[in-house]
């Protein structure tokens, strides 16, 4: 375990609102879905604000849609580069073909195949490495200097955090104030959007954090209010296996944010059979991180107004069999 | 081979109008969902009809209410009977549940396990059968005048049509006239109503019914212009397992349909894979019927504005993965 200081936060709501409007036309404004029976299992009335219809399947199109758009005529002659277990990866990739920016992606050999080959098929160059023996962020580093392209962090960058606050700045706006909102939690780029958006609309609204239990660093960080890393964590939500938070997302986090949770894989699975049975919704596990604390009853919201964000949809289907026999 | 005389339909468009009524704040307004992927891929704008988003999961939640609905209070006493290889099924007891009116619902043993569930989950009687040696029709005419039950037919019945046509009456109301509408196709129910809510709106439509190709007994209807009954096929599309359309229906097709086509169980798994893949939609075999001539390039639509319905979502997600791992 390694921990560094914090820095604070340059990401407002004002910063947010400009990213509604670079994102205007451009991203989908994703539907928000409801479930009777959904709410009569977690005993509260549940906002799904569905992510996994996104454009290239997540939210993280948001970000990196916001960042790209904002480089100067050299830069994006240069061209950008980006390290990712996924879906910024094909956020990147498709902002990079939408914007007319060379992308090059350094993605872990054991990333599911619908996200290299979503990557590819957005004409970025991919950069394949091993997750247990290369360390990510230094091969990209290494190509940005080598090349002069400016490298695009997956979270820790105040156009990213931004960029993701208006998925929840879309759901305050269409469902109006709430009483708790539950995101997902890898390295913070969601959450840290989502909680500034969530204190302009709707100042008491709860902001909790859920991560994978195998990968709790974000609970450690929370708790010791030091940013703490840790090993690769082995668990099925494959875009929460970051090694630690950010330095900006954990100082917004801290500001914001009430508790941080966990889920195991069980628990993600049984919400997941959930909401493709009754709900048919194709999400992938790390979007179900939100919901599983309320649906497997390990947070009691009784009676309240509860926004979940499902981030994404990006998942292996031909897996999804042995997945769910499981339960 | 059987074949037998057709009647005239009573089916008119104030009859869709009136159960479109009764549906108001029951039956969910289901979206209209879009793909740019998808309209590159099939070379026309296409319309999705998201009926795996109605309650219970499918279009018939539809027709079962509407006539259901009209029961008089004697009839609601003594309760109804079906019979149906499931979504009928669940939806008639969602409807009985709903109502305050007892069903009893005879399935074959072999229906996928989430529709044997949900009909159970929904309060209603159970009676299964085995689909190879006993006749589904027979079982519950006689259990139906043992009980003095009101027996509600899957498709030939001028409120189930005019219930399932309530669909299409949506999807025009919500992006006007179109070119084509392709319609999945079992006993005809979903068609004929359809085919009546297009003529309304919008009569320079052509309508498509699409069937499984190893079930092709309504092509064959509609060509020898008699209604043509044939052994329970094989394939996929459990909802389209019929043995005949009905008298009603036929007569609405005659009348408004402009070509039957069909698709492969290859066809529609490929059909299926996009969905789930792509445009992140839970949807069952049956339901890609509509989409699988186009997707697969067997009908050309090139340029034109074309709606499709997606008629319903309940799948053995348990067996997906076997049925994606042969693409």
């Amino acid at each position: 375990m390694t921990t560094s200081n914090i820095e604070t936060t340059p990401v407002f709501f004002s910063d947010i609102e400009q990213a509604a409007q670079r994102l205007d036309g451009v991203a989908h404004r994703t539907p928000v879905m409801t479930s009777r029976t959904l709410n009569e299992i977690c005993g509260c009335e549940i906002f799904l604000k569905c992510e996994n219809y996104q454009r290239m399947g997540a939210f993280k199109f948001r970000g990196a849609y916001n960042a790209l758009s904002q480089l100067d005529d050299e830069q994006k002659k240069c061209g950008v580069i980006t390290f990712s277990s996924g879906n910024h990866a094909q956020a990147v990739a498709l902002s990079g073909k939408l914007l007319n920016i060379p992308a090059t992606i350094v993605m872990p050999k054991d990333a599911p195949k619908v996200k290299l080959n979503g990557t590819k098929g957005y004409g970025a160059e991919v950069l394949l490495y091993d997750r247990s023996e290369e360390k990510r962020e230094e091969i990209a580093k290494e190509i940005q200097e080598e090349r002069g392209m400016v490298l695009i962090p997956p979270f820790d960058h105040p156009h990213i955090m931004a960029g993701q606050g208006t998925a929840a700045k879309e759901l305050f706006e269409d469902v109006g104030p709430l009483d708790a909102l539950l995101v997902p939690c890898g390295g913070g780029g969601l959450i840290s959007g989502s909680a500034i958006s969530a204190n302009h609309f709707s100042p008491e609204c709860e902001i909790f954090g859920v991560e994978p239990e195998a990968g709790n660093d974000g609970q450690q960080s929370f708790k010791s209010r030091q940013l703490v890393s840790i090993p690769t964590p082995k668990t099925i939500a494959d875009g929460a296996q970051t090694n630690s938070l950010g330095h900006l997302t954990l100082a917004v986090m801290l500001k914001h944010v009430k508790q941080m949770l966990t889920a195991t894989d069980d628990e993600l699975i049984r919400t997941m059979f959930f909401l493709y049975e009754r709900m048919k919704l194709v999400v992938e596990p790390t979007a179900t991180l939100g919901l599983a604390p309320v649906f497997n009853k390990n947070l009691d919201l009784s009676g309240k107004r509860v926004g979940i964000i499902l981030s994404g949809g990006n998942v292996d289907l031909k897996a999804l069999g042995n997945l769910f026999s499981t339960i």
